[in-house]
């Protein structure tokens, strides 16, 4: 295997320390360090820390992309397969303590209102994210798991606040109760069994 | 009226330079310069940025505290007033062009993983904000505008949950239409009209 490249090793690097000290929690010198590469490297592959964090949330939608095989797995109903997805998130933020939470969440958060780059990054990273939800939930509307009337565009960004949701409040809980929640209130309850959550 | 004090002009200015500026994205000279008070006064008040950051949560949550008065609103039925109530905060995000967001939701995506102490105050915060979503969703019950199997604790975090999610992807896409298919979502379609948003 090729030794990689030191831009790649900025990215990795980029993407562990942004997410784990967020983009004002630390500097392009915590980043070069991380890298292993000099400081002075870092100006010839990036203009910017700005310029970076756009990057590493590219290099974060690609690392998370396996994730979403469960969508793929046709031996499962569309409804269960996007369950079986959120209860793997579920097991891995538990896993993990809670700690980072999701990069998007985090630079929206921190983000929106200061870098017009990073936002558009994030934004565009939400809609595709979204996309994939919203297609399966429109196999679960062909197949009959889910009511035919609503938009699965909408549902879609509906159910991806509500996951993003949970998992802020489960970080400063330290609990996984909202994220089980969810599950519970967006699968068990409303969309599978035909009793909805919030309905007589 | 009496000159507000040092601490409450800190208070103040810190409030709005971390809403604005992120915990990280200022330092205290930001913050006294803010509050137009010697930066050496600061100590005086505050052990530390944290510990401001800390009372700042408890100082958002008194500010914030008026926009609960529609919930007290008993002319309206109990769903009504928390649809009311999530409305006006949609408002009050397309006047201010979505900046800013939650603090709360902010500081969890910034500090969770950071400093215990505002993690914790974030936590009893989005509580106390639950359990009035909470109250009111218990009368609902009560009134039949709700389904009285659900625990109103698990569907108050649920819907501030989803709330958070809807407001961090608004800021993203500078649009309020992820505000708008909570509202619709959570209330004209799941809650109110008793045909639930995901289930046949």
């Amino acid at each position: 295997m090729p030794r990689p490249s030191v831009r790649d090793r900025l990215l990795a690097a980029g993407l562990e320390t942004l997410r784990t000290q967020g983009f004002n929690g630390c500097g392009v010198q915590d980043i070069t360090a991380a890298a292993g590469v000099p400081k002075g490297s870092f100006y010839n592959h990036f203009d910017s820390k700005e310029a970076l964090g756009a990057a590493v949330v590219d290099q974060y939608m690609r690392v998370s992309d396996e994730r979403l095989a469960p969508l793929q797995d046709t031996s499962l109903t569309p409804l269960r397969r996007l369950r079986v997805y959120f209860a793997a998130q579920v097991d891995m933020l538990v896993e993990t303590k809670f700690e980072c939470g999701c990069l998007l969440a985090n630079f929206a958060a921190e983000l929106a209102d200061h870098s017009p780059l990073i936002r558009e990054r994030v934004a565009a990273s939400f809609a595709a994210w979204a996309r994939r939800i919203e297609d399966v939930l429109r196999e679960a509307q062909a197949a009959g798991e889910v009511a035919g009337d609503v938009s699965p565009d909408m549902l879609a960004t509906f159910m991806l606040g509500a996951w993003e949701g949970a998992v802020l409040r489960a970080r400063v809980e330290k609990a996984r109760a909202p994220l089980d929640g969810f599950l519970w209130l967006a699968f068990d309850r409303s969309l599978s069994q035909g009793t909805p959550a919030c309905t007589r």
